[in-house]
């Protein structure tokens, strides 16, 4: 007879066990859906730093993670608000319109965010028993928006997956499932997975509907033109 | 003539701009006053995590880098207080007594606590113009608490000193002046840059005075013993 005080919950065996980074945005929500399919997703994380864009992106990253059912946590990172400069912070100047390029994107670098929210999310993961961490990093457009921030690079990722192996007791490493796929090719995924793109942000004005003319916005079109996929958001 | 309207500050010339990590206690006080003298110290940061003796160390912190003139920034990482499990923060268990030893010492873990105010530290230092990052870590006694902590290994700091140079413009680097030195070797270091040692903290337990019988009071004491140095603080 089965123990009646034992919970029954239902256990996937033999799963890497993950906490996976979602902001809202298609890439992170696209790598939520992934990580669901294929690994035991002890919780999805977010993180609030000040982004212009934060209080459209994140509610998305809470609705995803409640209809997977999976425990959801919102880091503060309150810290980056209140000392650290870059367009995209509310605490910055404007953001620049146009395609990503070196001369007006580096503004919207906020100072080794991914760094910080690895290092942030390395911690969590080892206290919450987890082994692996997900992010949804991609191989960028032809534009180059890797080149313009330093803590996208390769050589950047590789070594901080090493220091969050080596300075964990579990070893947690640093998953980047979608690091070969354009962002046309993560839509199409999306699409595959039953993603709901309607909810998902991707804007740095962070406006009322996306404004159509910033850097991720003119990206975020094109892949989904790409894709063949229609994008259900509106846009100004 | 002089143009009346240039700020006449003091400017060390052609000296590396470094932020270092202040908690109070000895190590990272001997490290402030060991840049004071050989570099510009473009800032003293402190990380409020939640620790149970943070409300002893902190001021600390302060009051030595407001003594040396130097900018103070308190980090919030209220998260790890929050998220966390260790016996280290105010929402864990009790601090053990005795030596550094891998049994009871491995609760005192906060995980990846050094990959995190690296991290933060690292965008600190890229938004105040700072290239170099300095933090107190040594050598390590016999009884091995480099071995209990992952995040205090080499193979976890030669990691993240890549990770933080790659993926920040400045490429900024970590600096560890103390490395090579025991904690008595610091003692005796401290003494010679007038570091007055009435004005830090040890004890992991956080109360009105040191307790004397936990791990770090240990070291403190058996510290200042072979460094010949009175230690001004009292104990239990």
């Amino acid at each position: 007879m089965e123990d009646p005080g034992k919970e029954q919950v239902p256990i996937k065996e033999n799963l890497i066990r993950t906490v996976v980074l979602c902001s809202g945005g298609i890439d992170s929500t696209v790598g939520l859906y992934w990580a669901h399919r294929h690994h035991e997703v002890v919780a999805g994380i977010s993180f609030n730093y000040g982004a212009k864009h934060g209080e459209r992106e994140l509610p998305f990253a809470v609705a995803h993670c409640r209809k997977l059912k999976i425990p959801h946590q919102t880091i503060e990172l309150s810290f980056i608000r209140d000392l650290f400069s870059s367009a995209l912070l509310l605490s910055g100047n404007e953001i620049p319109d146009g395609r990503y390029e070196a001369e007006n994107m580096r503004q919207t670098v906020v100072p080794f965010r991914n760094g910080i929210m690895l290092a942030a999310a390395a911690g969590y993961a080892e206290s919450v028993g987890a082994t692996h961490l997900l992010i949804g990093a991609h191989a960028g457009d032809p534009s180059g928006d890797r080149e313009i921030y330093p803590d996208c690079r390769e050589d950047f990722m590789s070594a901080m997956n090493e220091a969050v192996k080596r300075g964990t007791y579990a070893q947690i490493e640093i998953l980047r499932p979608l690091i070969a796929k354009t962002k046309a090719e993560i839509v199409a995924l999306g699409a595959e997975l039953g993603v709901d793109f309607s909810q998902t942000w991707s804007c740095y004005k962070g406006g009322e509907i996306h404004c159509g003319t910033c850097s991720t916005c003119i990206e975020r079109r094109e892949a989904f033109a790409i894709a063949e996929v229609s994008d259900p958001t509106l846009c100004e």
